[in-house]
């Protein structure tokens, strides 16, 4: 079942069977939608992440999205939605009831106006820790089962590894492969700079997801002359690297101020260029 | 919110922004009951699944569970089943909901009959296969973020792994770490014999689950005069053991009877015993 129209937050929506409750056994995607004083909404990049929620499936035996579904039920909820400004919508499929037969996918699409935590990071930078991710950098190649690039549900670690770096201190996490690879970050890709070249870890063996964000940003600085790459790095890389950012449809690219307690120089024109590119106001003003 | 009594198993039960839905930011457990023909109820080993349930918790970052409430909602549920035979009792806890403060966990406790296809396996045994987890065997040493030992709501690649194996015509996983040590099946504990010495993998640095059953058959067998210990084994040894188990609360002991292709002899006498010290009917009758 795709959604039933607009409910109030309060009211349930998902069945106790629901195997995207019991077992986070789904996926989603997230983008930013931009509301004007007007009332009328910008959704970025909707298509890329309709084709990334498609992959998704793809990798969890699922059927593609049912994208005029999907755009009525993004529709119902934006026409209730009025306050100027930036909102995170999400988009939430699971593999639907365990006990109710013919089984349907279950969908949710959920707004939610973008946090002032999200806000604050995007102009003062994040605070960043590195934590072992326990898999090797090649462990997801013909392992198609380990869900690798696959958005799903099972966030437990993510959401594990975040507090952990609150625990410590800090914003957000780097998650490092027991080889000593960057990965990715919990919900962000990891992009950074040395000179004018961008890079980032390459996706499949690594088992990151594509970065919807970094792969428009990649696009945006090729085209103005930069040159990116994918390619794996250590975490003395980045100390060693201009700038690096964690990189995110909702949050924009927000550059590391600190990493692992080294404090990091921030390179203001830069930040600003490479904010455009993805389509984000400037950092630090 | 820790239900709300029983409900229309077609009513929704969780909220959209639910972090169980959304991230499988939760644990939970799951275990047999047992109804008599006048409708008398026996769950098994209640006290300890709470005892796993709150170490998933602590795991969590949540606090202990209510038991109390845990057992009023329970008792909701049981008021109103009178199927006699075996049923699976799951009992859910997320978080709770991400955008209503004061936050406070979700609790979900789901009543179900035990499936056919469980009673045949633990007649005919199951087909396993093997397939790597992507982890080292020591991945989760000193690495609490990444919920080694805590039976979370992030369950997406033990599911994927399960169809791995029922795409492959078997019916079941045994778990691998990418250094060769058998770790545990998606939802259940590997034991395996020789002569009369009961093995299972350790846990701690391995992540995999303490399995309430595996310990319970264990504290029997050893009050028999069997041989319990924890050891890594390689898929070799589980190949050269007499009898190689899958052990698990809802679903009991069933014994590997082809693992990787190979066909397993059975030993009827010792299946029986096993499945007794565990609590369970004696497998092939």
């Amino acid at each position: 079942m795709l959604g039933v129209g607009q409910i109030d937050p309060a009211a349930p929506a998902v069945r106790a069977d629901d195997l995207g409750f019991s077992r986070g056994d789904g996926c989603f995607e997230a983008t930013r939608v931009v509301t004007s004083p007007d009332g009328q909404h910008r959704i970025d990049h909707l298509d890329e992440h309709f084709d990334r929620f498609d992959s998704s499936c793809a990798g969890l035996d699922l059927p593609p999205i049912d994208r005029p579904a999907w755009l009525e039920l993004i529709g119902q909820l934006l026409a209730g939605w009025t306050l100027p400004g930036e909102a995170m919508l999400r988009m939430l499929l699971s593999r639907g009831r365990e006990w109710d037969l013919p089984a349907g996918v279950t969908g949710v699409a959920t707004l939610v106006p973008t946090s002032p935590e999200t806000l604050r990071q995007r102009r003062d930078g994040v605070h960043a820790i590195t934590l072992r991710r326990g898999f090797t950098a090649d462990a997801f190649a013909e392992a198609h089962w380990l869900l690798g690039g696959v958005k799903t549900l099972s966030y437990a670690v993510n959401m594990a590894a975040i507090r952990e770096a609150e625990r410590r201190g800090a914003d957000d996490v780097i998650f490092v492969s027991t080889d000593g690879v960057v990965l990715e970050a919990p919900t962000a890709s990891v992009v950074w700079a040395t000179d004018r070249t961008l890079r980032t870890t390459p996706v499949g063996p690594t088992g990151i997801l594509p970065g919807t964000t970094q792969q428009l940003l990649f696009d945006r600085a090729a085209e103005a002359g930069w040159t990116t790459e994918t390619g794996t790095a250590r975490v003395d890389d980045l100390h060693a690297a201009d700038t690096v950012w964690l990189i995110s449809s909702v949050r924009g690219p927000v550059d590391v101020v600190e990493l692992d307690g080294k404090g990091r120089s921030r390179d203001l024109p830069v930040l600003a260029e490479i904010a455009r590119f993805a389509g984000f106001p400037p950092a630090a003003q």
